[in-house]
């Protein structure tokens, strides 16, 4: 039996709670939070569970193994490092840490530990997110030529972080798992509309050293919601909408083909060829679920996390260099872990 | 009577010899194309037309007023500086010129002869955009917050141009059309996959001098077809979607409200509202007939065209500074006609 | 404080204890469900709630003021008359019960012990349809030509009842409240491709003294989620989609103009006009709340619900009409309580 | 080389002509139209072809082959009749004929005089209908349970023929190409609107002697335009809609299971399985076009047609049978082609 604590009862804790409590093996055994309405709503929901104002009693606690940590981005590292020092095994929302030196001092603190750290890339987990990876990795694709996520709605303003640090981590995030490739600089451009609040509207291009240039367009202020990725293939293209409710990807046998021939303006020498489209059967389960049971799992066998620590400083310098690229117009700043992954 | 000649009869060619032909008071008097099998086809549909490989001989034609020329890029404005030389009228297809200093001869020589020369953006003459423009102007929006375009699909690869020059210079006829604003800098970011061909994926970031910004998507390998344009404002937001067969346009009554009170994390002080949706009937004639109508209501009557030379010039040195920021991976290129328009 | 108890706790009892247990001055005490497993999923979610196999046991608690029964449709009837008996408000899940004799006797039931008898038509507390209501009773319409709805998936096969009872309920309950006239007559046409099973598909056609005609499909057989209605008016028409998740309702102003003149196979003389889309916004309170309100309210002031005993029964009666009228392959069977409403 | 006339240049005549014209082997030698306005139109577009008033013209000149009549229905049968009786091979826009003792004559006529004689079923010659019947064919399906249509938009109202005759003929033709079986029974109900016109709107259900069940709804008067057919297979379901720009033909992998077991309002015995989605690409040829070249390659080949007289009676026959259980509200009409075909 794993006992789990969660700090943090605001948007996203009441849903760690609930599916870490209908886990097997585990028990929500604490809850902290600084309202005390919301540790009331924990308690009409969950008789059971110890709640409280100050997660350092929570972490005092030596039967609690794990903690989650669904706290605004400025907190997170802070109470991560706390957590790991009291010998707990760790899961931070997204984004790991608001800075990369921070999130360095707590990929340290977790190994010299031999605790597990998670980072809560909840995409990665889901069944459309998985699909990708896996024809992406069978080369069903062919040559990656883009790779172009759209993420808009009128949603909710943040003040602590811009849109980039709120939207743009899930699409960084999914990109990190299903390309082999990483981004060798980033050009970002922006705006706030809201003097003294930071940008609610983004746009990120990221360059590698392959043929492949990704793109990313993050609004909080969009009068439709879309969540759709493209992945350009010279084989396949793969168009991944979130909101359709049950084809969610769809696999388009469409390419380019070069013809060879004397070359003019009038001369095609790149066609195009169209095929079959097919929408693969996803697996439905909610993805926190399948990434709870993931964290819980590597706690028992001592396995690295799929979205672990590296995972998540590597998305957090790509966040810190947007957001300076941003600042300077789009001019482009490199970043260093580039290139294909082994 | 206006007797016309047009240059070229390949993709966009017979579009203006079939609405030329149908407008009262015109009459197609010469087509030219070097391709004799062009010239065929002309002949077959049009048995009255005069056809001729040279178009040096539809120039020295005394009888003909005007001459619509579509070709490829490279070669618009020597022809057009030829048509207006021989004293036509002149219609160009977009863009006006493959570089500015050459659109700058263009309005200097037109100004010299007092001939009309106009260039055909066409979407500046479809019912969707001038609705759009009647509400920009109207300030039904308010503050215009952003503009965002994607114009992306499986198509035509060029070999003489870019995607920006092919696909953008649409979108950047529009923005100039229904925005009071000009832009004050460009970064562009793109790639080409096939060595020796232009780049055939691009994003624009325009910069003005207003809070309000505006990004553009364009490309020529993508899986579906996308013509989606998103223009937010403070009070209203406009979602044109040029694939829509009926509700091109649909307007909606969301926007921000800023909330005043103490500032923390957990509060909001920025929230949205949101109201109807309304998408208004528009006028369905085909774009290019209401614009073969004003070109030759100009000539008739001596007027400026709403897309004449100077708008074409505006729209080439974008895509000119475009181009050269997307060579150097987004870094900011300043434009010079900045700011509001009177 | 209302003191309420649920009978059933399946697919939807769960909706009832959960929206009974969030509204102001309800508590819901007592639980039945004659499977184990489900009592102690109760248990689990609500621990102060009072769980017994037996509904008798429910019924004889005199701390108990009301009772909602969410039972198979066989059972509905017989459980709604011992509730009553017990001097119980009643709410009946859909439809109020299996046949229209039993349906009577719980109208006089209620009658004569003074208690709130209520069917759970839940479409008729949406935004959506309170809205078409309002615009169907303001005349915006003009003359109601017809409606039309579709409502089918790929669905949960009932066995003690066919696809009409469990699915055309639903539209005959929306169709109840909107229109104001009441049909005539019905045809139906349906099949069951399960030997020994009711129908899974069917088609209901309803007639009215007016010019209006509807027509229903349902089906538990389709491989997409269908579920849109159609209200042809003369002035205006209504598309309401409730998959869409945020435009439900869509009021198009198009109509026909019937022009006079002499009449021939080549003339028109109905031509038809179209104006501007509009969709409205709507309360997205989740109906089953609402519902509950006015249920709640009901019992606290006497009065008679939107959706009593008397709508309960004449749905119930088109539902054996049609049914009949299946099993004679589209024979139109008569409906007494025909004409337009007061 | 064949030598063709048209008969009739209204709303179908154009697409007639134009396909012929573009057919190599064949000439368009005639067009008769009543109206000289139509005629001069014919000749600014076709200088060569020889326009007159009175088909009889045509019908005398030996030098003509085959005609194609594009009339109004009830002009349909007569026209034939001089066609064929004057040696022509013919093709009959759709309806063959508007009542089916007429289509009888013709089926004689043409057999006796070794003429082809061909309906103008368009739709059976687009490539989504070829796939589905290539589908069904295959046996990919599994058994097929039911054949749904909605054929709805704003649309022009004609004033010889209901909605039935109009619309629904096309459905009834795809569903008599692409099913094995042949209905035993109709059921319609409809309603005429204006007074003293034809029906409006209608629906239709088709008996079979197989548990397959196909329904139809047409209607002149729906606020927007649909065109979708569900097929339902025990195997897979195809979704056809029409106005897809490129994926018209879906082919799901869904269906039902009937798992054993003891039997319960609480249990399932019949559950659904749901797999991928398949959009399998289409020939995108105009189906005229396809059509065309079929009928001529018939003349030549001395073959019979696709659709020829036997089919086009076939759906009359359907038609008639439908009228007649429209004006009895939907009351069961026996026919008398039932089963399934060899």
């Amino acid at each position: 039996m794993i006992r789990v604590g969660v700090i943090g009862y605001g948007y996203w804790g009441p849903n760690l709670v609930r599916n870490f409590a209908e886990l097997p093996g585990v028990q929500v055994a604490a809850v902290s939070d600084l309202r005390p309405e919301r540790l009331a709503l924990v308690k009409s929901r969950y008789p059971s569970v110890h709640t409280m104002a100050d997660h350092r009693e929570m972490l005092a606690d030596s039967g609690i193994d794990a903690v989650a940590i669904a706290t605004p981005i400025s907190t997170h590292s802070d109470l991560a490092l706390q957590a790991l020092q009291a010998d707990k095994h760790v899961l931070v929302e997204k984004p790991l840490a608001a800075r990369s030196e921070h999130a360095i001092r707590l990929i340290e603190e977790a190994e010299r530990r031999r605790r597990v750290l998670m980072v809560d890339h909840t995409f990665v987990y889901t069944g459309a997110v998985r699909k990708i990876k896996e024809l992406v990795s069978s080369d069903a694709l062919g040559d990656i030529y883009y790779y172009d996520s759209v993420r808009v709605n009128l949603g909710l303003f943040q003040h602590d972080v811009d849109v980039i640090w709120d939207l743009a981590v899930h699409d960084l995030s999914i990109m990190d798992y299903v390309l082999p490739y990483r981004p060798c600089a980033v050009s970002a451009t922006g705006m706030s509309h809201f003097p003294g609040q930071p940008e609610n509207i983004a746009y990120l291009t990221l360059f590698f050293d392959e043929a492949l240039i990704a793109h990313m367009h993050v609004n909080w202020l969009a009068p439709v919601k879309v969540r759709r990725t493209l992945i350009g293939g010279s084989q396949k293209m793969i168009v991944y909408d979130d909101l359709e409710p049950s084809e969610k990807i769809k696999v388009y046998d469409k390419g380019i083909s070069r013809t060879s021939g004397a070359e003019s303006v009038y001369q095609m020498l790149i066609s195009y060829r169209t095929g079959d489209m097919w929408a693969p059967q996803l697996d439905s389960t909610e993805a926190l679920r399948t990434e709870l049971r993931h964290f819980v799992r590597c706690i028992e066998h001592g396995q690295a996390p799929l979205t672990g620590g590296e995972v998540g400083l590597r998305i957090v310098e790509i966040l810190e260099a947007a957001s300076r690229s941003m600042a300077e117009r789009g001019r482009p700043i490199e970043l260093e872990k580039c290139g294909a992954t082994a």
